[in-house]
């Protein structure tokens, strides 16, 4: 099936729209992991799946609990369920998720650890996630964007090396200064896996990609330069090659000053900010690259609720019309979210229009 | 005893220098928590003190500690050591340091836990950590200067209402924004007493301060201009009014963008930069504010060493040359760093005299 043109999908699907250069009003908004526990029919499907992975690797339950959000509360854009480690557990490293304490990995300590993992086996992984994509593209409101997407190279390797999540990323950062002859490699096959997963994602049917760093932040500029910047800009180039209209979004996550020579070094067509970016400085993200910015409500402020929400999304608001936005939490939504406070924040960034 | 001018005071401490408007070459250094674990000699020490606390309640020992690293590196600065948290247990809630944990308190979460607070009592702790700035004042070569420290309420009231350090500071950003008739009296709690514990520390002959906000950066702009900013500002007003002339450094962490609003709207003297602060960013910082920056190397790179720990220095020295510029960390000094590499910056950052 050849693609339709990226103007032809924006023309029903408002979410592609600023992609196209229009700054639609309201924005098209979707929320960071909105399908997710906080949902109680999410916490009802999950249940059935047995571990967390076995529900990323199921592709009816994985597209029902994507499928969720959008049932109640129209976001513009879904987001395909599942999670940045199944890159690593699809080049067989053992990922396991512990219940309240999150992911473990038999750590990469050296080049033995490196040497195991295969990237000829991914695609039994990968196609089960594609397949998830396949459904949900049948399964979607048309008027719905679909989202792939994959954790960034310096991220996933961040947990592939450290063996866990951090507050300082202290092993992968030690491993890139000391061994970069280890460390090099590893991000070379990361971007490499993550482009023919995302390959995947699109010819299943997404309609954009977003490319997590969630860890991006912790980096002094020269390292940032060489393990976010770098490896984003190689994906970047190869994925434009293959699809020159697919809209791909990155959320260097903490980058803050450094976040519009990121774009620019990229390509990247839009940036997420995350919630300590200041208004300003989404405004003169926007100006200074006139691509995409997303983002960054507080997601305790959506959990907290109440009028102080409602005057921050509309400061929000106020500072970004006009310009190609889509508004977004500034991280993943939080477990204690009442849903009632997303219903309310869809109905006050709408109400604007 | 009537107090010395800082200009007197910086003819024989050059690390008070850039405060009076020069730019001493090569730059005043020191590295945040230098007195630590790295240190054979402290883990000695440490081993006699019986609890963490104990050995910040002992003059004797915490004079010995903060001393060890000013023995072996002639750093210009030492750094009274004590912890953030002297505060919340000088104010009587429990604080408990569990090995290889990190700190545990028993949580405020409402009006009686912030009830229990009894800023009366603070005296008595207060007392002990001053009587170990009086040694060390006699103790310490008389070109060192000696810096007294705390906790930036913010940063002292995540852990007050958390009851432990944790990744996001939900626990004291969701009380912010749902009960700020809890969370405003206990910060303003903290600004007081904060403010008495620094002049005991002025009184005892600290040559300057420094208030320590580690997470300064967990918050979007309103909620840090409300809990970092504001807070910092009083506590500058009133320390000034006391002591005109004492300098006081902010380390907002992880500011970034908002750190040249946070200096000019406190009124620091100075300002910390973390290890994520481009070079650029430091230059803009100190020409925008025209006070002194400090910072920023990476302390895994002060782990990692080598050739490529040389150049970063060089890089960083290079652009703040010329400017009221202080050598120094991102972030305190990790434990895993080999004293040798500690004895290689010291000598890469003085040869450049």
């Amino acid at each position: 099936m050849p693609f339709e043109s990226l103007a032809q999908r924006a023309d029903r699907r408002r979410f592609l729209k600023p992609f196209t250069g229009e700054a639609p009003w309201p924005p098209p908004m979707w929320l960071m992991r909105q399908a997710g526990r906080y949902l109680p029919e999410y916490r009802q499907t999950r249940a059935k799946a047995g571990g967390f992975l076995d529900l990323c690797y199921s592709p009816a339950l994985a597209a029902e609990v994507t499928l969720q959000p959008i049932r109640r509360y129209g976001f513009d854009a879904s987001i395909l369920f599942s999670d940045i480690l199944v890159v690593p557990d699809a080049l067989g490293q053992e990922v396991r998720f512990v219940e309240g304490e999150g992911p473990r990995l038999d750590p990469i300590e050296d080049i033995v650890g490196l040497s195991r993992l295969n990237a000829n086996r991914t695609g039994e992984k990968f196609s089960i996630v594609a397949e998830t994509v396949t459904r949900l593209r049948q399964d979607l409101p048309d008027e719905t964007a679909l989202i792939g997407f994959c954790g960034a190279p310096w991220t996933v390797a961040t947990y592939m090396v450290g063996g866990r999540g951090s507050p300082d990323q202290a092993a992968a950062r030690l491993l890139a200064y000391r061994e970069p002859q280890i460390f090099k490699p590893l991000i070379d096959l990361l971007v490499d896996v993550s482009v023919e997963y995302l390959t995947l994602q699109v010819e299943a049917g997404a309609d954009a990609l977003q490319i997590f760093d969630s860890w991006a932040g912790s980096l002094p500029e020269d390292q940032f330069a060489r393990w976010v910047t770098a490896p984003t800009r190689v994906m970047v180039e190869r994925l434009r090659k293959r699809y020159p209209e697919i809209p791909i979004l990155g959320f260097p996550r903490g980058a803050d000053q450094l976040s519009a020579a990121f774009v620019e070094e990229t390509g990247v067509d839009g940036v997420s900010c995350n919630t300590a970016m200041p208004v300003m400085g989404m405004v003169e993200l926007a100006e200074k690259t006139d691509r995409v910015v997303q983002g960054n409500l507080d997601p305790l402020l959506l959990v907290a609720g109440g009028q102080q929400m409602d005057e921050r999304v509309v400061e929000i608001l106020d500072a970004m019309k006009g310009r190609k936005y889509i508004f977004n939490l500034g991280h993943g939504i939080l477990q204690t979210t009442p849903p009632e406070n997303v219903a309310r924040l869809v109905e006050v960034v709408r109400r604007d229009g």
